[in-house]
């Protein structure tokens, strides 16, 4: 390590994307043993299981990303990258919270594009930290349809 | 970065203990809202969110130690440190899964010596890796004090 404050700052970026996802799961945990069992969804919907699976990965690779673009000076893209954060942790409070997948449909379309804007904007800090937000972009991508095909079935 | 390597081994070994994590939850979920609030606790027993939110930061922790000792050439520590992992996630099998708190107990007594001895051992390759573990070791013999109450109480 060239020194301490790096690796500090990694558990900081690493524990923020967790944390969202650690209060996310609370809002999903009352609903998706009911009300979520009782929609109509899309063929390509995965089990359960996976989700937790999938945004820990994905909520490990942000955090990654992130730190990439701090440890080399970028700093305003953060902004972006903490406010995209937010939109993300809003979506289970809409969808699952209060049950509205509409609002939860909204929510996606606008988070699609500031994920977008904050990989194109870390690509100028750190290219690594671009590749490593495409997942979560694809997911994101991948979401929005599920949700979409919710709001149309039901 | 030096090369990609290290950085993918870091979502390698940040990616284990939180997937023990989300197994462990798995084995939780049915047990936290029923069974478990029926049993007699200490009253120095956290409220149930606490502990998704202390698992999520020292599987962190863990995972980060793990790479610093792998980055400073270590290998065999990274056995027994797979080791202590394991029994970890065996005991929300054993205290939520089966509903045995003396079976809990027994495996939290084997887990602390196994991550005592993975701190001691990380010390060798990484001296900030020894300390990473600290958290998890204190937070491991609280458990041992409130999995034995549990116990005793009922």
């Amino acid at each position: 390590m060239k020194s301490r404050k790096p690796l500090y700052m990694l558990l900081v970026f690493l524990g923020l994307p967790l944390v969202v996802g650690q209060l996310g799961g609370l809002a999903t945990q009352s609903s998706v043993s009911g009300w979520y069992q009782t929609l109509e969804k899309s063929v390509l919907t995965p089990p359960p299981l996976v989700f937790p699976f999938a945004w820990t990965l994905l909520y490990l690779l942000m955090g990654l990303a992130a730190w990439l673009v701090w440890r080399a000076g970028g700093r305003a893209p953060l902004a972006l990258w903490g406010l995209q954060l937010a939109v993300n942790l809003a979506w289970s409070f809409l969808f699952f919270g209060l049950r509205d997948p509409e609002l939860g449909l909204a929510n996606i379309l606008l988070l699609l594009p500031l994920v977008a804007a904050t990989a194109l904007w870390f690509r100028r800090w750190s290219p690594i930290a671009f590749w490593l937000l495409l997942p979560y972009l694809a997911w994101t991508a991948f979401a929005a349809y599920l949700n979409l095909t919710i709001v149309l079935l039901n």
